[in-house]
């Protein structure tokens, strides 16, 4: 995964500069993508769960919005956007090697839960499933407020 | 583009039972998806109006947030979402056929957006560019309160 993973970074690493007017763009914009990434993450689980039926159609319509949207989120903590209507902590941009590395085992599992839903096998969902959910849940443990 | 149309539309009329637990999260989900939409096509927008030197890369990959973003977004009026946090007319469900017909539209001009700036070609993006703001402006005119 050596080669996904500094792709992954070099994506994220990409240039920012005059995609926000100001902090609070940045902020909105992260927000709008993380709450796109939890809807249809959240879609993904219910089948994953067991709680709607599975429909592998649909299963690779919201990887494939959460592989692309949650991409989008990080591109959103810009230097100076740690203060406002946020609940990002200071450690994103204070630990930025390790947020960046975190977001980075999270694009990598979301690739990976877009392929395995791609495979159209509920197993393979369900494995994908539950290890992206990790990332998802480490990253707000050590860098999102309560 | 009478079979893009029907592709669309058909799209649109997709089952969003279960999608969103109460009204407030449709809200909140298409307000993300509009958010976002607006951040890329603005970024489009940059480049089409001299603002920013044009990129292609850039350019397709904004276009191709948009024409997936927007999407979502009209995903996101769902029945009984008309109340609350939300600057959207009664007329979206009121003239359900007429919004359907401008979405419909919009996304038309996403595609075709999306198809331009992928030429690589400045021009086809300013042209693709003018025709969706348009769509854009129509509907927020006649379904979005100020």
């Amino acid at each position: 995964m050596k080669t996904m993973s500094l792709i992954v970074l070099a994506a994220l690493a990409a240039p920012a500069h005059a995609q926000f007017a100001k902090p609070d763009d940045a902020i909105k914009y992260r927000q709008s993508a993380m709450a796109l990434t939890g809807a249809h993450f959240g879609r993904l689980g219910a089948m994953a769960n067991g709680r709607v039926p599975f429909d592998a159609k649909a299963a690779a319509d919201n990887a494939e919005v959460v592989a692309l949207v949650s991409k989008l989120a990080f591109t959103g903590f810009t230097d100076g956007s740690g203060q406002g209507n946020t609940r990002a902590k200071a450690e994103v941009w204070g630990e930025a090697d390790k947020f960046k590395t975190a977001a980075s085992r999270q694009q990598e599992e979301a690739a990976r839960l877009l392929a395995a839903a791609k495979t159209g096998n509920l197993d393979n969902l369900k494995a994908a499933f539950g290890e992206t959910a990790k990332t998802c849940k480490g990253c707000h443990d050590n860098f999102r407020r309560e």
